[in-house]
């Protein structure tokens, strides 16, 4: 789930560059709000968050909430609050997400819980997920609330939901979207969806980029499980075939399995549910991938969700800001490439 | 922080009883609200969870929740779903607590991360914690979120402050109290303030309420680590000894590395600074805490604390209510006999 954005030696002004400069002034309101929130007495706090927060994530998830607030003509300041708070609930997740799956690298760096521990690790998490919610109840905002709180819930299911389907080989598409619907798109959503109800827009245009967040979100997911195994690290900031050695099953193994025949069956249960792998395993999982085109077909998934993402935002008159949202979504599938 | 409450061959009726007594009612439409939220289509959430919660948690936050509200004279329904979130937040500490300790009991039984694992323990640490939000959502009531949503940043401030403090025997008792207060007076505090809030009532009773929960609160903190090395492991739900083996110093230990010579000195700082214990460790620890007598003045600076929380109350007129709150510190003290 890391977000990795700008691709070393790209010349071009990405939909991101575009992004960054439709929203700058309230993406560095963000940043000074990131830095004064993740602030306590307690040394440790601000010094584990900010080696992750400052580690080079893009914050894609609070320029979501600016941009979808810009769209809805917001111009108030609540927007500055709730994206902080969207980040910080991202953030507190990957904490607890690296606790969980023993990961070793996270945006290019050492993950915290290997430098840190898992204790402050997970009581970081808990700190910014905190100071989240006081954030939120800054903005007065009791829908935004309610809708920030379900996503909490939701993502904290989905990471459940996530570990009880580990190593389980016979996982199906539906449940590996289930999966992703609620550990990313739908924080997506949410950050999306809460620029609307913060500018007071009529119900199809908050359903319009909830959708389009949602969408978007399984997309990015999706593009993320693909490059596990054909990104290369630096690309990623993650080490590649993470999932493969974690026994994650995702959608290219989930689509292998049933391509497969039953010596390939046997070889994905022996090392993704048995968990018994030797050095050239990866390789040939890669191989197998390679042989039925399942990371091809992931991608494919992920333009089908693209898609819908874009059109989505079809209501809204045209602008700048809706040009650049419709573009941020065939960036993200790109990023695969 | 395990709340221990029924004391085996009991007969007298204790002051928890009279408090259930009174609040009978609410607390069933609490024990109600826990199972209904509890709920998800994730099978491993209420499995989990429901072994914590069911495992004989006595409720004392939601009712001391549940009390304020009637001593407030407070007659909506707002204060089941209050007391049930401040459940869920002390639920979803504990179940961090426990992965952040390695603790071994909790409540009586095997811990959850035992049983569970890590991963699961932290996940659905998670959702408790994010439900409980919801569930504030549901009173919206402004305030009320405010005051949870900081006692929730106060206690994981204070995890990590414990877990910075943790193996140093040059801990103070100034630095000891700031930890109790954030990890165990805060939310006690939140959950009687909340009670005076909901109701509308006058500042000076908010601030009595919220006194009465801080200061009861320190006092418990402060009987549990002194029964830590006097309780027996039954009366307890815990093992006796944790602390000293988890190099966790409280005020036993503070007092008696300050009392102690410097062979005493010496000992402390190498069992619980370096971690090298032997079998015979906990006896001879415990026999200093009872040569210098700091389980004693422990308790004694308990009372201390239990006085201005039953002092804070006064300004209540006189009603059955007040008489149990009261009556409740001197029960939450005497525990440790």
């Amino acid at each position: 789930m890391g977000v990795v954005i700008p691709l070393e030696g790209e010349k071009r002004e990405t939909a991101v560059d575009r992004l960054k400069a439709l929203i700058d002034d309230d993406l560095s309101a963000v940043n000074e709000e990131i830095l004064t929130r993740m602030h306590s007495q307690v040394d440790l706090i601000p010094e584990l968050a900010d080696y992750l927060v400052s580690a080079g994530g893009k914050r894609l998830r609070p320029m979501l909430t600016l941009a979808a607030a810009k769209l809805c003509g917001f111009d108030g300041r609540s927007h500055i609050a709730l994206a902080t708070a969207v980040e910080f609930i991202h953030t507190a997740t990957l904490l607890h997400d690296d606790v969980v799956d023993g990961s070793e690298l996270r945006r290019g760096k050492t993950a915290a819980n290997l430098v840190y521990g898992n204790q402050s690790t997970v009581l970081v998490g808990d700190y910014l997920f905190s100071r989240s919610f006081q954030l939120m109840v800054t903005t007065g905002h009791l829908r935004v609330l309610d809708i920030l709180s379900n996503a909490a819930a939701v993502i904290a299911e989905g990471e459940v939901l996530q570990m009880a389907t580990a190593n389980n080989t016979a996982t199906t598409e539906d449940t590996y979207l289930q999966v992703i619907q609620a550990k990313t798109a739908a924080l997506f959503a949410a950050a999306t969806q809460v620029g609307a109800v913060i500018a007071s827009r009529p119900d199809a245009e908050e359903e319009a980029l909830e959708s389009y967040g949602r969408n978007l979100g399984i997309a990015f997911q999706l593009v993320d499980d693909a490059l596990d195994y054909s990104g290369s690290q630096a690309k990623l900031g993650k080490s590649v075939g993470d999932d493969f050695r974690e026994g994650k099953i995702t959608l290219p193994v989930v689509l292998a399995f049933r391509r497969g025949d039953d010596e390939e069956r046997a070889f994905w249960k022996r090392t993704m549910e048995k968990g018994e792998q030797t050095d050239a395993d990866l390789e040939h999982a890669m191989a197998l991938l390679e042989k039925h085109g399942t990371v091809a077909a992931t991608i494919e998934r992920a333009r089908h969700y693209g898609s819908m993402a874009e059109d989505a935002l079809a209501i809204f008159p045209e602008s700048e800001t809706r040009t650049v949202l419709q573009d941020l979504v065939e960036f993200c599938i790109s990023r695969a490439h």
